[in-house]
């Protein structure tokens, strides 16, 4: 991975480092990871955000908060990586990915052991061989874990290029875009979900005109979509949120691209909130709405989109967080909702990892964990 | 009118006093008007703002101006008060009202010295009685303007009122509404447009359960929207402008109610960014949406919204004004328009203070002005 590519979580020379997002768009920093408590904070003050890229983080967190660790056997060995593991789980304890990232990573070391449990058992070793046979097996449990961290990353890389370029089996060279908050590079390994078909798309020349809603009220669209875009040499126009209508009747647009945060089984989609109202312009406007969904985010456990329930946040993130004065009558009521539910209805087709699905969804989204 | 009332423009106990809106929603302060640089400043600061409520400003701030100035004769006085009413029109150029409000004071001067003109030019006049006869004459000038300022005033509480009417035989006790920008009291001598039938119910012990979108990028939703509803008493629940599509899908929504700066012969009405899109989703979520339109607001030679200009403005407002920092990399591209044009097909009702117009509006609209 080159330096002068936007990621949010680099591997290089034996360092971890992280682009703290906290920091855009007025400044660029990468800082790098030594300690298991540079992970949890840098996870816990949202420097990383974006599920996939917390899940990377999580791995690589784990493995430079390992890596150094000294312990008498291999078992004692694995104790302290569990009881790591379960710290930097501590850091955002709803983030799917975080728990997944570190269960896996757990999980893998240990399968790793059990198939050395033999040689460990084995009877007869000299007391000063065993010692070097539980050394050697905590240096090879380490190794296993960097690779297994390297192989999430990779995943992650592999997945968003995958539903890059189906996405991108949707658009055309010169093309306007529109998308909402940021499902992009830097809250993923690397492409971003539903930006990936744009930064795929820049790497082979195409002109996107892209336009990045604001994203009120926390402001993903104007502090990251826009610029990750910018960074990344692509045409974009940063806009209110309430501006989207303007724009498509303007002509502007002939696609919208949106992230997912879970997908229900009939294909109703929540996703930041804001997506659903965009949705519906696009239909009333004709232009082809398509939801990024990574496999793992679709839960067919889920009927439709009236079993998510939405998170509530507080509300002075609408009229206090960000200025210099509060832009409301204190404590004025407000209702924060986090995301909102495009319905099936509106979408005009589901991009994942594998390909991508149309209508019926409650037909088609199944067949994807078939085989 | 009472103290207790919020209202943008007061003259009471012959005091000019303007409600400081730049103030809000943190102070309620209202500053006295005593000379013509107090009115200018007052309006290019847009501490008074709103179309009438600036005719209103600038009708009694004119006679603020003159009523101490003394003049030889009553056409000299007639050109100072001239002059002065071209000063306070420089504040704000392209406020309509602004410049209708000046006009019409200083032709109701001009009609009343016209009717005078034969006394001034009686011959055989002792030269002292000529003079006491000027002095007289200017006298009564000044209570002419005064006259005028309070009729314009009135004339435009009646208006609201009477749209507020109207637009209260659409609603009911316990409704929802919805509402987006500030067209209300403050915005006006009283009561406001679309918030008048708001004001009148709630007066009548209406509970209407209103929401109102923030209106970005210069949230006269939060500042002065949910200020004004929460003064008066009125349930108000502040949303970002991408919640709108949540609120009205939670079934939270009877009816939307919305301002508008400019209306086409065909009904298509420019209001405040982002008012066509919450027009699409009420009428994709079923919801009559309302649009309040004062007939001096409504242009038969202006064919379709197709042909009304809307004004750019500077893209700082998106991503610098307000905040701490700036919240988008600095100077990316953006694109800032103030108004929108909501298409005729999406607004079910057009009210006016002659009564509640009914598509087909290119029919039904030229009615308004016959007599």
């Amino acid at each position: 991975m080159k330096y002068d590519e936007i990621v949010p979580v680099r591997y290089v020379d034996e360092k971890m480092l992280i682009l703290d997002q906290t920091k855009l768009p007025g400044e660029e920093v990468y800082i790098e990871m030594e300690t298991k408590e540079d992970v949890w904070d840098a996870t816990f003050k949202l420097r990383v955000r974006g599920a996939p890229a917390i899940g990377v983080a999580a791995a690589w967190g784990l493995y430079i908060s390992i890596r150094e660790i000294e312990a008498a056997t291999a078992a004692e060995f694995a104790d302290k990586v569990r009881e790591i593991a379960d710290y930097l789980n501590s850091s955002r304890p709803t983030a799917v990915n975080l728990s997944w990232a570190l269960k896996r990573m757990v999980k893998t070391m240990e399968d790793y052991l059990d198939g050395c449990e033999g040689v460990l058992h084995e009877e007869g070793l000299a007391p000063e061989a065993l010692e070097l046979e539980e050394e050697r097996k905590i240096h090879w449990t380490k190794e296993v874990l960097k690779a297994e961290a390297r192989r999430i990353h990779e995943e992650d890389i592999e997945a968003c290029k995958a539903m890059g370029e189906y996405g991108l089996s949707l658009l055309k060279d010169g093309m306007g875009i529109l998308t909402h908050c940021n499902a992009g590079t830097i809250a993923t390994a690397k492409y971003g979900t539903c930006l990936a078909p744009l930064h795929l798309g820049h790497e082979r020349g195409y002109n996107f005109k892209v336009f990045a809603d604001e994203t009120r009220p926390l402001l993903q669209g104007a502090r990251l979509t826009s610029w990750e875009l910018n960074r990344a040499g692509i045409d974009v126009t940063l806009i209110c949120d309430n501006m989207a209508s303007i724009v498509m009747k303007n002509g502007w647009i002939d696609a919208v691209v949106v992230g997912c945060d879970r997908m229900a089984a009939n294909g109703d989609g929540a996703n930041k909130i804001g997506t659903s109202g965009v949705a519906i312009l696009a239909k009333e406007y004709g232009i082809p709405f398509y939801m990024f969904v990574p496999t793992s985010t679709i839960d067919l456990n889920t009927a439709t989109g009236d079993d998510i329930v939405i998170e509530q946040r507080n509300g002075e993130e609408i009229y206090k967080m960000w200025y210099e004065k509060e832009m409301a009558p204190s404590g004025v009521k407000t209702y924060n909702p986090a995301f909102d539910v495009t319905d099936h209805k509106y979408i005009t087709a589901v991009v994942t990892e594998k390909g991508v699905v149309y209508p019926p969804y409650d037909v088609n989204l199944p067949k994807l964990f078939e085989k």
